[in-house]
C-alpha cells in the first residue's frame, strides 16, 4: 500500500520560511514513527500569479484534489495590492476552499499557559482559554452571486450577495454538534437574525439539527453581541458555529485574543473521499507577515500544529498529534521564543530554524 | 422664536428607566442654562409593537422626521424574539435610520480614566483610549435587495444583498474625514476588498474622497486584522470608517474594550434639514438589557451622553456638550458606581435614579 500524500503549498511572504520546519517535522514522523507520507509540493498564491499568471494553476488544483491532505503556509503581499481582483493571491485559496467543498473551517482559539502573559487582556480573562470556532468556508457572502462592480445611472455600484441554502447550513451544523459531543457539548451560533433574513434561516436549521444532539447545550447569539462577549468572558464558551464572514472576523478576533496568533492552526475540511478521509485542507490562522518574510524571524509553530490537526482529522493519527502538541508545549515551557513571542523584555528572540530545532529536539 | 423640538423615544427594556433621567437633565439645561426644548414622547420597538402591531407607527416616523432631533432609548426583548422578522422591534429602529437618512453613525469608544480596570483588556492598552468610529447606517447587507427567505428546488435558500453606490461611500467617507480633522488627523477605513467587489469600490472612493484632505494620514485594513488590531492595540486608531455590517460588529467590539459599554453613546446623523441642523438621532450603544429591566439596576449615563452629543452635533452647544460629559467624568472620579460599573468588589451600587442625583449635583 502506498503512503497516504501530502500536497504542501508555501504560498507567500513567510509561508515557505515556516513550511520549510513543517516538512522536517514531516520527516521525523517518517523517520521515527513509522507515518511516512508522500509529499509534494506546489505553488499558490502570488508565487503562483508570478509563475503562471493565475494564483493557482489548474494542475496544482487537481492535485490537490488527488491529496489526502493539503497543507498551506499564507498567501499575499503587498507586492500584489495592484492585482486586478481575478488574480489577487487570496482567490488561489478561496478556489480551493470553494473546489474541494471545504465547508468546515475549525479554528481552535487556545491561550498557551506560557503565553497568557503576552495577550492584551487580562491574565485571568484568557488563562486556559480553549475555544473551537468552526466557521463555514464555501458559501455566503464569500461566493454568492450576483456578485462585481457595476454601472448604474451615472455611478457605480459594488454588490456581493449573502446567500446560504438549508443544506449548506446543515451540514456545517452537523460538523459543529459532532465537534461539540467531543469537547465540552455546548455549542453558540452566532449570526444577525434580526437584520438579516439569512440569518433568521440559518437559526433555524441550526435549531432543527440541534434535535439530534439533544446533549448539547445550544445557544445563539447575534454576531455584534458575540464580538463583544468573546471580548469580555471568552471562557463563556466551547464551540461556536458561524457563517463565513462572521467567521471570518470572529475567529480572528478569538485568534488574537489569546495573544498566541503565531500558535493557532486550523482545519478546512469537506465530506469523505473515496477512502474514507475527508477532503482537508490544513493552513495556519496567521498571514503572510511580508514585513518580516525572508529574514528568519516567523514562528513556525501554527504551520507545525496545523499538521499536527492533519494527523488527527485525515489521518485519524490522535495520539500523534497529541505527541507533537505536547512536543510544542514543551518547547514553550523552556522559553523557546520567536521574536513574535517577546513582549518589551529585550530578551534575544530565537529564529524559525531554531525553533524547528526546539520542537524536534522535544519530540 | 419656538424651541428646538426633541422627540423622545423611550423604547424597551431599560430604556424608559434611563430616559427618565435624561429628561430630568434636559429639564435642568432649560432651568439653569436658558437651553430650552420642546419635548415630545412617542413608542418604537416592542412597545409600539404592542401598542399598534407595528414596531414604528407612521405617526411617529412623521413625527421623527420633523423634530429637530431624536433621542431613542433601546429596543428589543425576549418577549417579541419569536415574532416575525417584519414587525420585530428592531424594524423600527431600522426604520427610522433609513427613512431618516442617517447615513452617519458616529460611534465614540472612549475608555473612562475611572472605569480603565473594568476593562477585560489590560489598562495600559485602553486606557487613556478614544477612538471614533463612523459606520454607514443606510444601506449594504441591512437594506440591499433582493433579501428574503425563497424556495430553490426542494429547499429553501437565505439570501441579503450587500449593495453600495459610489456617492453612499463618499458622503460617510466625507463625514468621516471631516471628523478626522477635528480630531488627530488619522483615518483608517475598513473592509473586505480582497473577498468583496464592494469593498473594492469602497477603497477606491474613500481613497478619491482622502484626495481632499491631504492632511489627514489614511490607511486602510482589512475588516478581520482590523478585529485584530482593535484588540491588540487599540490606541493605534483616531478615526475608523467602515459599512453598515462591520460597523455594527466592530463598533461593538472597540466599545467592549474600554469597558465602559454603559457609558457609551452614539449619533446618527443625516443631511442638514431647511433649518440647517442634521436630521440626527441619539442613542446608547448598549442595548435595552431585559435581564435588569425595570429594577433601577441600568446606567443612565450612555443615554445622558446621547443627549451631550446632541448638544454638540445638533445644536452647535459644544461648549454645554463638553460641561455635561465633564460632570459625568466628576460623577465617575467620586466613585458613583452603577450596578454594571462595580467588579467583584461587594460594594454597593447605586440606583439609575441616584445616578441621575449624581450627575445634577455635579452640573
Ligand atoms: C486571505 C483571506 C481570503 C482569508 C479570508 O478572508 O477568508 C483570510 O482572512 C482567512 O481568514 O483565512
Ligand atoms: C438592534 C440592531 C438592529 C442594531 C444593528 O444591528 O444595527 C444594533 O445592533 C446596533 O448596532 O445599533
Amino acid at each position: 500500500m502506498s503512503n497516504p500524500s501530502l500536497l504542501i503549498l508555501p504560498g507567500d511572504g513567510i509561508g515557505p520560511e515556516v513550511m520549510a520546519e513543517v516538512r522536517r517535522i514531516i520527516d521525523w514522523f517518517g523517520d521515527k514513527r513509522g507515518l511516512a507520507f508522500d509529499v509534494s509540493e506546489d505553488l499558490v498564491g502570488g508565487a503562483a500569479y508570478d509563475a503562471h499568471g493565475a494564483p493557482l494553476s489548474d494542475e496544482t488544483m487537481a492535485r490537490a484534489q488527488d491529496a489526502d491532505a493539503v497543507l498551506l503556509g499564507a498567501v499575499g503581499g503587498p507586492k500584489y495590492d495592484t492585482l486586478d481582483f481575478s488574480v489577487k493571491p487570496e482567490r488561489g485559496l478561496l478556489r480551493l476552499r470553494k473546489e474541494m467543498d471545504l465547508f468546515a473551517n475549525l479554528r481552535p482559539a487556545q491561550c498557551f499557559d506560557a503565553l497568557a502573559d503576552f495577550s492584551s487582556l487580562k491574565k485571568d480573562v484568557v488563562a486556559g482559554l480553549d475555544i473551537m470556532i468552526v466557521r463555514e468556508l464555501t458559501s455566503g457572502v464569500y461566493f454568492g452571486e450576483p456578485r462585481g462592480i457595476i454601472e448604474e445611472g451615472n455611478e457605480r455600484v459594488g454588490i456581493n450577495t449573502q446567500r446560504y441554502t438549508e443544506s449548506e447550513i446543515e451540514r456545517v451544523a452537523r460538523s459543529a454538534f459532532e465537534l461539540a459531543m467531543k469537547r465540552g457539548k455546548k455549542l453558540c451560533s452566532m449570526e444577525k437574525a434580526n437584520v438579516m433574513e439569512s440569518g433568521v434561516l440559518w437559526r433555524e436549521v441550526v435549531t432543527r439539527v440541534g434535535q439530534d444532539y439533544p446533549e448539547v447545550e445550544l445557544s445563539h447569539m447575534y454576531a455584534d453581541a458575540g464580538a463583544m462577549q468573546l471580548t469580555r468572558w471568552p471562557k463563556q464558551f466551547d464551540v461556536i458555529v458561524t457563517d463565513n464572514l462572521f467567521g471570518d472576523l470572529l475567529s480572528d478576533l478569538a485568534a488574537m485574543l489569546t495573544g498566541s496568533l503565531g500558535m493557532l492552526p486550523s482545519a478546512s475540511l469537506g465530506a469523505p473521499m473515496a477512502n474514507g478521509r475527508p477532503k482537508a485542507l490544513y493552513e495556519p490562522v496567521h498571514g503572510s507577515a511580508p514585513d518580516i518574510a525572508g529574514q528568519g524571524k516567523a514562528n513556525p509553530i501554527a504551520c507545525i500544529l496545523s499538521f499536527a490537526m492533519a494527523l488527527r482529522y485525515s489521518f485519524d493519527q490522535g495520539g500523534e498529534a497529541a505527541r507533537l502538541e505536547k512536543a510544542v508545549e514543551t518547547v514553550l515551557a523552556q522559553g523557546h521564543r520567536t521574536a513574535d513571542l517577546l513582549g518589551e523584555e529585550g530578551r534575544a528572540p530565537i529564529s524559525t530554524s531554531q525553533m524547528g530545532d526546539a520542537v524536534l529536539e522535544a519530540l
